[in-house]
């Protein structure tokens, strides 16, 4: 096990828009690219990232924070999927500022990565309230959850650029309509890009990585 | 439609668990069986929820109060399956307090009823830490979430009186093992009732529905 553990400290700034302006250009300027994942509890944000890894980690130097309230698991199954992982206790908190994403960065010490991957905490309230400092923001909504999600937390939706759409190979066995999905989702963000993945099978997983690669390169320029 | 939409006030209050406790008293008094339902977003809980109501709505009086932060799907669809409804709306807001709780119950006119069930915002964090004055809390954890879900968000594990197990229907598309998560729960809570249920093939129902007779019923004594 190589993975550290943290416990993230309470920020004690209040004015978190200017900590994560802040965070963004040094990391733009040592071409480090943060991406924040968001979404609920179980919608396979492990998984589909393991699958990512896999895909990508030939190609670029990739880093995982894992934050979550209590236990290891993320970190050492990331870390089994080859890439530097860290774990990042947040006690009780529901969501990670800009702040607790520096402590994150600082403590994983990301020099020389070009992908930093920060999974949020299972929550689809809070985390969207706080910018977290990240180059760009991607959610995953997982099919058993259903396709009125957009209706009932609209504002996540709102402040992400790629929705992924996970688990579709259980698509037969519940009720989810990809299509009334996605129009729910662009009426609230037009400008979403919106991938349906299956980490079991694959599916979508070339749009997605195509979709990380071009990110990186943009930022990168 | 009947069901009233209103909107919470953030509460005045700092001491909420003396609201709590007074709410609780208040609701014993009058008879009134308070129950809240909390989860992770999709995992079930309305549609479990009116598979309750269809059985239990000839031999008890029953309301709903449904919390999101925005939409009336639920409200709408509990009051079709049979029950007094009432959707309130939180705002930003990530759970319910007693105070909150205290505004849903009156805008209702809880008065006369047997049972009123609070649907909570889909978040396993922070509801669970906020008392509502329900007599009893219950806990929704789908399959397609993860049986390592008490690993992950121990706190809610360790508040609630009854956990469901839902949608197992699915059990066989899912790397899910009842016994692994119920042994996880039992760690957290060793007096937990933990019920396996579908909605879908009814399977589980009678057994919650005894539940939550015996609970009602001792209530009132």
């Amino acid at each position: 096990m190589a993975y550290r553990v943290i416990d993230i400290k309470e920020s004690v700034y209040d004015d978190n828009d200017r900590q994560a302006a802040e965070l963004r250009g040094e990391l733009k300027k040592k071409g480090i690219f943060l991406l924040n994942i968001m979404s609920s509890p179980g919608s396979g944000k492990t998984t589909s990232l393991c699958a990512t890894l896999e895909r990508l980690r030939d190609e670029m130097k990739i880093a995982v924070m894992e934050a979550d309230i209590d236990s290891d698991v993320d970190a050492a199954t990331v870390e089994a999927a080859g890439a530097k992982a860290i774990q990042l206790h947040t006690g009780g908190m529901c969501h990670l500022d800009a702040d607790m994403t520096r402590q994150g960065i600082e403590a994983l010490g990301a020099e020389g990565m070009d992908l930093v991957i920060l999974e949020n905490i299972g929550n689809l309230i809070c985390p969207a309230e706080f910018d977290t400092g990240a180059a760009k923001n991607a959610m995953i909504l997982s099919v058993p959850e259903g396709d009125d999600k957009p209706l009932k937390y609209p504002y996540i939706f709102t402040t992400v650029d790629v929705l992924l759409i996970s688990k579709i190979d259980v698509l037969p066995y519940f009720d989810f309509s990809i299509e009334k999905c996605a129009e729910r989702v662009r009426k609230l963000n037009p400008n979403i890009r919106i991938i349906p993945i299956s980490a079991r099978t694959g599916e979508g997983m070339d749009q997605w990585c195509d979709w990380i690669r071009e990110q990186v390169r943009a930022w990168k320029a």
